[in-house]
């Protein structure tokens, strides 16, 4: 039988709480982002599932959610592997820009069009960039033209997808119980693979933060059922939450 | 080029506190043991060094004491492995027992010879005992054979070693810098190794906790020179501490 699938998005970063375009920029979480990783363990451990592997991004924000959550679950000996093929979407020429801002200068539609489009990448970040990932160290053994300079939702499921082949799903096929503590986009993007979202739905598809999502999968792992953690009133307002800052302030 | 090799003992746990034996079982960090952590993080970050993968036991004394190490150093990303193999010396039937009370119970010379001599282990822990490692769902997937019921230093040197040639070394040989955050036992086995230290002497060599020690080594992985980061006293002193600790109080 195959292993249960959790997805857990990481809680507020500096960034949320700025309303800056983040992508790939290794922001910290708040301490409200920590409290919604600590309330997610504790989700976790009241449900009483026990974890075999573990994968997050190589972004901290994602990390430390999975640390704080693992401690809060009594499971911090749990096998975690970081990949940067979790990151989030790499936000291109807008990240680090205030979203309110980059509205005023290049109109509310074409602000929606970079966010929420399923297709339609924002500008790319030149390789000279200093913030382009060729320059982060932590990039630096992978071939550089691995290393998106944006993307838009459809390159960010092409890039996660090879790990969930070749990582995710044999540890689920082996019966193992996997937790992916990761981001808005990358969950979003396994999410509609899992759930065969057509391209329009995932447009208006919302994850909420720091609550657990469970996928029971069948041998093949077709998801079965998915299902929050918790108050299911509690993820519905998250999402909107969600929602609703994705309209800009 | 070899890269470079940093061994971190972890900080106080809440048993080093209450001087009772430890071994395998899974206590946590102190908050001193924390702020050693933080403060060995603080050494590695001055020095600069970046890390290309980190390894530690399967118990969260050590895993946490990584965590707030990588977290001080701004490094969370980097990969890390957590292996049983480097556990803490398992403390046989004495675990969970008050130091004191079981040099009364046995006399000082004969809990000398189970804490300190090479190649004695204390008595055997039964596997009908609840505390054995073979009721715990971390070691489930191994060979219930591979788990020790107690080890002297020897014994745990036996099993250490296998991970250093499959794990640790081949990243070593390739140029990676590598950070080892274990335990006081499974860290003096492996300096026993670099070090060629004879199983007279190491019986008198105490690690302090939370003090980086790097090793500079050839490309055969020969130690060229090893040195505590930071202040030359504050190790020396650490170190005796240890072993004052050692004596009982």
């Amino acid at each position: 039988m195959a292993g249960q699938l959790i997805l857990l998005r990481h809680g507020q970063s500096q960034w949320n709480l700025e309303n800056r375009f983040t992508g790939w920029v290794d922001v910290d979480l708040t301490d409200t982002g920590r409290d919604e990783a600590r309330n997610a363990g504790r989700l976790l451990a009241e449900d009483g599932i026990r974890f075999d592997v573990a994968f997050t991004s190589v972004l901290q924000r994602a990390i430390k959610t999975m640390w704080l959550a693992l401690e809060e679950m009594e499971q911090p000996w749990v096998e975690v592997e970081r990949h940067w093929r979790l990151n989030e979407r790499h936000y291109g020429a807008l990240q680090g820009l205030d979203k309110a801002e980059t509205a005023e200068k290049h109109g509310e539609e074409q602000v929606h069009v970079w966010r929420r489009s399923y297709d339609t990448p924002p500008p790319e970040m030149d390789r000279d960039d200093p913030g382009h990932p060729c320059h982060d160290p932590r990039y630096a053994k992978l071939d550089v033209r691995a290393l998106p300079g944006t993307e838009s939702l459809a390159l960010t499921l092409d890039r996660v997808l090879p790990f969930w082949h070749d990582a995710i799903a044999p540890r689920l096929k082996a019966g193992d119980n996997v937790l992916v503590a990761a981001h808005g986009n990358s969950l979003r993007a396994l999410v509609k693979y899992l759930d065969g979202v057509s391209d329009d739905e995932i447009t208006g598809l919302n994850i909420p933060t720091g609550i657990p999502l469970r996928y029971k999968l069948d041998d093949e792992l077709n998801a079965l059922e998915s299902a929050y953690l918790g108050d299911a009133d509690a993820a519905e307002k998250a999402a909107d939450a969600v929602a609703n800052q994705a309209k800009g302030k």
